[in-house]
């Protein structure tokens, strides 16, 4: 007789925020992103070509109109890693799937996990660069008047706090959002949280040069704006320190940053230098000719490079941009991680 | 409170096997696979790009020496259909999975149906496709002297003899085997179910041209040979009724007709054309160039034009040859079979 069948061990979303509650979490997911980018840049993360379904040149999905729901199928894995991954997300219809992941052992094939996250791996993968970022390019935030700012009030907004609380002691927060409604919602949950969160006028006030009362020495951007929220005043911005982490834009035609200001930071940092060509925020400012592709550097090369890109005082009055447009290598990451968490 | 995660029904292997076993299973799933090759030839399927992991551009898995295990994600879907299906399948590595199949529906995004069928759905989506073609180019197997010749004695060839039996009335069988102890074993096993068996001294016999004693009127290969087991004897085939379904070359270098007796017939049928050129048993052919691509009819065109190719007594003596090499459609429509009968 045939031993019984090896069936897959089901995570659902309840069981998956069990796991990643624990802070512990947070701490070791950020180191592991940051080696997994690493491995992205040495070229040892092998990405399948992403399968649009309900995307041209197929046919829209049944019942749907002009392809308003589609499902990406992501697929690869860490050169001399455990497992491959394959992340599915479709959006669009009445019950949108913000994604599964699914791990297979690279050495024996089983299929050992299904993860039933509904997203939440990803805004936590995508969170965790965040912190990478912040902790190789955030300048000093010690001062009392030192702030976060943060555009945007939605979920990721709330992940990139919650992680940034794992890299700095800076507490205060001064946050832009659309509607006053979801501001003061954000406010109110993120005080709970241990965060002193004032809200600004405008998303542009958040560039507001150093003064005694509040500068914001880093910057997260989370929205899915079409239109520049942060723009250069002037022909050139003022000396200060500054870093700006961008998230929210991630397909084409999404910016947050003017791509003027995105040209006249002293270093442009993103995930992945191929795919900025394509999307995120250094998009246009490289197709308007104001920012060469070369001149990009790659979060696994900065890590590569040195642990601390500001070191002095003289680097940190410099302006840096980290755009995070997304990239596989992290799911593999989280996945793998959620993994060993799970079966311990 | 938000309301209980919806989770995909698991079907195991004998799950599966409780509801494909039904004789009335292969019926419907026969006359199912017809119309997903008409929807196929018609443009109505859209299959993504397949990923294979494991493979060049990208780094071998771990623990494996030179590519030898490997992993395809295939997915796609009908237009106008309820579901897309993605299947995974992997091999080389000591865990096989033989294929499992993914069910999301189209019109919500719901991940519906994981189906862990270890490779079964496809080696029955396999056989429906040798009976399609079967019921449209096999000529008249009434005679007492026919016999079904079979190449192989392996599972497909199991297969594919059950479900022709759906279609034709003819029980006698001439099987060929690489080794004496599998065929042993073949004879013993497919006895037991009915059909007449008797094997033959070499494969070229299968193609003996008809006599009082036996014939082959129709021949089914489901070798993984990679060279030729059935020949043309002299420069071109006597006069006499015959159809080979191929069905064991399914990628480069895999044959088991040698390309003269391919370009010696009357009508080339493959499921798919464009695949024809890179594998299966026409590929040789067509690079040697005794075959053109424009001379193959696609199953579904052959569909589309007639519902029987041989209707008398002439049409009967051609020399007909239908390669599958497998293509998504037939996964498609097994895997939303099932789910139509497995939710009843």
């Amino acid at each position: 007789m045939a031993p019984p069948q090896e069936i897959p061990t089901i995570y659902t979303l309840e069981d998956i925020e069990s796991v990643v509650s624990d802070p512990q979490f947070a701490v070791e997911l950020i180191d592991a992103i940051q080696e997994g980018f690493v491995a992205y840049s040495k070229g040892n993360f092998n990405a399948a070509p992403i399968q649009t379904l309900g995307a041209p040149p197929m046919a829209p999905f049944v019942n749907v109109d002009n392809y308003s729901a589609q499902t990406c199928v992501k697929s690869g894995y860490i050169t001399g890693g455990d497992h491959y991954v394959t992340k599915i997300a479709s959006g669009g219809n009445p019950h949108p799937n913000s994604g599964l992941m699914q791990l297979y052992s690279q050495k024996t094939g089983k299929f050992e996990m299904l993860l039933l996250d509904d997203g939440l791996l990803t805004e936590l993968r995508t969170a965790a660069v965040g912190s990478v970022a912040a902790r190789m390019l955030a300048p000093d935030l010690s001062d009392e008047a030192a702030c976060i700012g943060v555009l945007g009030t939605g979920v990721q907004a709330r992940y990139q706090l919650q992680y940034l609380a794992h890299v700095t002691g800076c507490r205060n927060v001064r946050v832009w959002g659309r509607t006053e409604k979801n501001t003061v919602q954000f406010i109110k949950d993120m005080e709970a949280e241990g965060w002193n969160v004032t809200p600004v006028e405008s998303s542009q006030h958040l560039l507001q040069p150093p003064t005694n009362d509040w500068y914001c020495p880093l910057i997260v951007t989370t929205t899915s704006s079409r239109v520049p929220l942060l723009k250069l005043d002037g022909s050139k911005l003022s000396k200060r320190p500054l870093h700006i982490t961008c998230i929210g834009s991630d397909s084409t035609g999404k910016l947050e940053l003017d791509p003027k200001l995105v040209a006249a930071a002293d270093l442009l940092v993103a995930d992945s230098r191929i795919q900025t060509q394509e999307r995120g925020e250094f998009e246009d400012a490289i197709k308007q000719g104001l920012v060469s592709l070369e001149s990009i550097t790659e979060l696994g090369e900065l890590v590569l490079e040195k642990k601390s890109w500001r070191s002095n005082d003289d680097n940190d009055a410099r302006f840096t941009v980290f755009d995070s447009s997304g990239v596989a290598v992290q799911d593999c990451i989280i996945a793998s991680m959620f993994a060993l968490r799970a079966s311990k």
